[in-house]
C-alpha cells in the first residue's frame, strides 16, 4: 500500500508539472469537452431536429477528430475533412451511376475496381511530401467518404440526402470546433512559432554571454565538470526541425490574428530556425571541447592571451542575439542595436587574428593549447553564423 | 498548352521518382486498394451478411484509418481501436445506466457533465509524452466512442446489440489489415529502424574515410569550393531523431521477424542513433571549417605535418564505423574488426599529438595553421565519439 501511495502521489506530481509547464493544456482540454458536451446534446435532443437522424453522430466525430491543441491545426483538419468529404461524396454518387449502367451482375466489379484503383492512388499520393504535409488528413477523409459512398447500396436519391445530412452534420460539428478555438483562449501555432523561433535565439544567447566568463575562469579554480554544470537549453534546438515545420504547417491556415498579417512569411521563420539550429551544432562542438577533459592541460598562459578577445566575441555575439531576439518579440527594427553588437564581435574577432600571430610559442607546445584555441576557432564560425542570423532577421 | 505539357511531364517524373526510391511505396498502395476493396464488397453484399446491418461501414472506416506503411503502425492502430472501442463502449453502457437513475430531466444533465469530464481529462492524458507517443490513437478513439455510446439514446439493451455489431466489424477490418499488413510484402518498423541506423554509420563513415584525402589534398590544387561539391550524406543525420523515435516505438508492437526476435532491444538503437548524431554534429562544425575559405591561408607546410596522422585518424574511423554497419547489418560481432581499427585511430591520434609537440613554430603563425589544428582537434573528439558509438554496438 505505501508503495501505491507513492506512485499516486508521483503521479499526481507529474499531471500537476504538465498542467504548470503550460496551462494552455488545461485550456485546451476543457475546450474539447465543452464542444464535445455542445455536440452530444445536441445529437441526444435529435427528435427536436429531426432533420439530422442517425448522422448526428458525424458531428460528434468530426469534433473528437478535427479539434487540435493550436488554431491552425484545428483550421487545416476542419477544411480538409470538409472539402474532402464534399469532393469524394460527389465523385461517389458518380461513381455508383456509372456503375449501375453495368447492370445487376457488372456493378460490383465495376464498384470493386473503382474503389481499388482510387485507394491506391489516393494512397499513393500522400508519399509525396507536400501532399503529407498539408492534405494527408484529407486525402483520408476522401478514400473513406468515396468508399462508404460508392459501395453504400443506396440509391442515388436516397444517397442525396443522407450525403446533405452528413455534410452539414460535419460542417455543423466543425463549425463549433473553429469558433470555440478560435474565440475562447485561442492558441496561435503562428503565435507559438514566433515565440518558439525567439527563444531559440535566446537560447544561445545566454550560453554565448555566459560560455567566456565560465570557461576562462574555470581553468584558474579546478577546471573540471563545468562542461556538465553549465546551461544545457541550446541542446534543445538541435531537434527542433519537426515541430517548427508543423508550426509552420499550420499557421498557414490561420486568419490574421494580434501582431500578425493573414500573410505572414511563416517560412522566414523556418530559414531563421535553420540558422539557429547551425550556431547549435557549433556550439556543441564546443560543448565538446569543454566536456572533454582536455582543457585541463591547456596552457593557462597562452589561455590568458587569448581570453579577452574570446570573451568578447562570445558576449558580444549573445548580445547581438539577444538583441535580435527582443526586436523579433517586440516586432521592431533591430538594425541599430544588433548590428553594432555583431560590429563588436568581428572586431573582437580580428583581435583575436593579431593575438595569435602576437603569441609567442617558444615555449608552449602546439598539442597544450590546441583545445583553447579550437574553441577560438569555432567562436569565429559562430560569428559568422550571428552575422547570417541577423541578416535574416532585418 | 505547352506550359501544361511541361508541367504534366514533370509531375508524371517526380511520381516516377517517388516510386523508384522506395518500390515498397507502390505495394503499399496497392495493398490498402486490396484491403478496402476486399472489405467494401463485403459491406455492398451485407444482405447475405445481414448480421452486420448498417454497422458494416464501421469496418470500412477501420481499413481506411488504421493501414499505415509499417506493419507496426498498423498493429499498434488496430490494437489501440480495438482495445479503445471495447473499454469506451463498455464505459460509455455504464455511464447511459447511471445516468437513467436520475429520471427524463436529469439524464441529459448527467450524460453532459460525463461527457465533459471524460474528454477533458482524456484530452489531457494526451499530453503526457508516453501516452502521446504510443497510445495517442488509441485516447481518441476512447473518447469518440464513449460520446457516440453515452449519448446515443437507446436503451441498453439495443446497445448491446448495436456494440456486439460494431465491435464486430471493427474486428474484422482490423484483422484484414493486420493479414495484409503481414503476409503481402510486410514492410517492418523493425527492420527500416535497423536499417535506418546502420545506414547513418555508414554515411558517416563514407564522409571520414574520403575526408583526409580531400581536405589536405585540396589545398595543393585550387583549395577552394571542395566543401560544396564533397558528399554531405550525413546531413540526413543531423535531423533523424523523430523518425528513429516513431519507427522504436513501432517496432515495439511486431511480432518477432526474420532476424528480430519478440522482445528485441529496440530502444538501444535509439542510443545508438543518439551518438550518430552527435558524431554528425561533428561532422557539421569541420565541414564548416572546411567550407569557410579560412584554410585557404592555412600553412601547407604545417598542414604537411599533421596530413599523415589526421588522415589515418579519420579514415580508421571511417573504417571502424563501417566495419560497425557491415556487422550490424550482419548482425555478427563486430569486435575484432572494428575494435582494431577503433585502436589504430586511437594510435594516431597520440602521432597527432607527437607531430603537434613536434612541430616548430618560428616562422608560421598561429592564425594561419588554427583552421588546420582545429580540423584536427575535431577529429579528436570524433575518435572519441566512435569509440563509444562501436562499444555501445557491441
Amino acid at each position: 500500500p505505501g508503495k501505491l501511495k507513492a506512485k499516486v502521489i508521483s503521479t499526481a506530481k507529474s499531471i500537476k508539472q504538465l498542467g504548470q509547464n503550460d496551462p494552455r493544456r488545461i485550456t485546451h482540454s476543457l475546450k474539447v469537452g465543452l464542444a464535445l458536451t455542445l455536440v452530444s446534446l445536441l445529437y441526444y435532443a435529435r427528435p427536436i431536429y429531426d432533420g439530422f437522424g442517425e448522422s448526428g453522430m458525424w458531428a460528434v466525430l468530426t469534433v473528437v477528430v478535427v479539434f487540435e491543441f493550436t488554431v491552425g491545426g484545428t483550421l487545416s483538419k476542419t477544411l480538409n475533412r470538409g472539402f474532402a468529404t464534399f469532393l469524394a461524396g460527389a465523385l461517389g454518387l458518380g461513381a455508383d451511376y456509372f456503375a449501375s449502367l453495368f447492370g445487376k451482375d457488372g456493378e460490383p466489379i465495376v464498384l470493386g475496381i473503382l474503389v481499388f484503383l482510387l485507394a491506391a492512388a489516393a494512397t499513393f499520393s500522400r508519399f509525396f511530401p507536400r501532399i503529407k504535409a498539408r492534405y494527408d488528413y484529407g486525402v483520408m477523409i476522401f478514400i473513406l467518404t468515396f468508399s462508404l459512398v460508392a459501395v453504400s447500396g443506396y440509391r442515388v436519391n436516397e444517397l442525396v440526402v443522407l450525403a446533405h445530412q452528413r455534410l452539414s452534420t460535419i460542417i455543423m460539428g466543425g463549425a463549433t470546433c473553429m469558433l470555440i478555438s478560435i474565440f475562447v483562449c485561442p492558441v496561435w501555432a503562428g503565435e507559438d512559432l514566433h515565440k518558439a523561433v525567439s527563444s531559440n535565439l535566446e537560447k544561445l544567447a545566454t550560453y554565448l554571454e555566459g560560455f567566456g566568463g565560465v570557461y576562462f575562469q574555470s581553468s584558474e579554480n579546478d577546471g573540471n565538470g563545468i562542461g556538465k554544470s553549465y546551461p544545457q537549453g541550446y541542446k534543445s534546438i538541435l531537434n527542433s526541425k519537426s515541430s517548427e515545420e508543423s508550426l509552420a504547417n499550420f499557421a498557414r491556415w490561420e486568419p490574421g490574428h494580434g501582431r500578425f498579417r493573414l500573410r505572414h512569411p511563416w517560412k522566414h521563420y523556418l530559414k531563421i530556425g535553420a540558422l539557429a539550429r547551425q550556431c547549435a551544432y557549433q556550439i556543441e562542438a564546443i560543448n565538446g571541447c569543454i566536456v572533454s577533459d582536455d582543457h585541463i592541460q591547456a596552457a593557462d598562459e597562452f589561455k590568458g592571451k587569448i581570453e579577452g578577445s574570446c570573451t568578447r566575441m562570445s558576449a558580444e555575439c549573445g548580445k547581438a542575439l539577444k538583441a535580435l531576439a527582443t526586436s523579433m518579440k517586440t516586432m521592431t527594427d533591430p538594425y541599430s542595436s544588433a548590428n553594432s553588437h555583431v560590429e563588436n564581435s568581428k572586431a573582437a574577432m580580428k583581435d583575436l587574428k593579431f593575438a595569435l600571430k602576437a603569441a609567442t610559442l617558444e615555449n608552449a607546445d602546439l598539442a597544450a593549447i590546441l583545445p583553447a584555441a579550437t574553441v577560438g576557432s569555432i567562436l569565429v564560425e559562430i560569428v559568422k553564423c550571428v552575422e547570417k542570423i541577423s541578416e535574416a532577421v532585418q
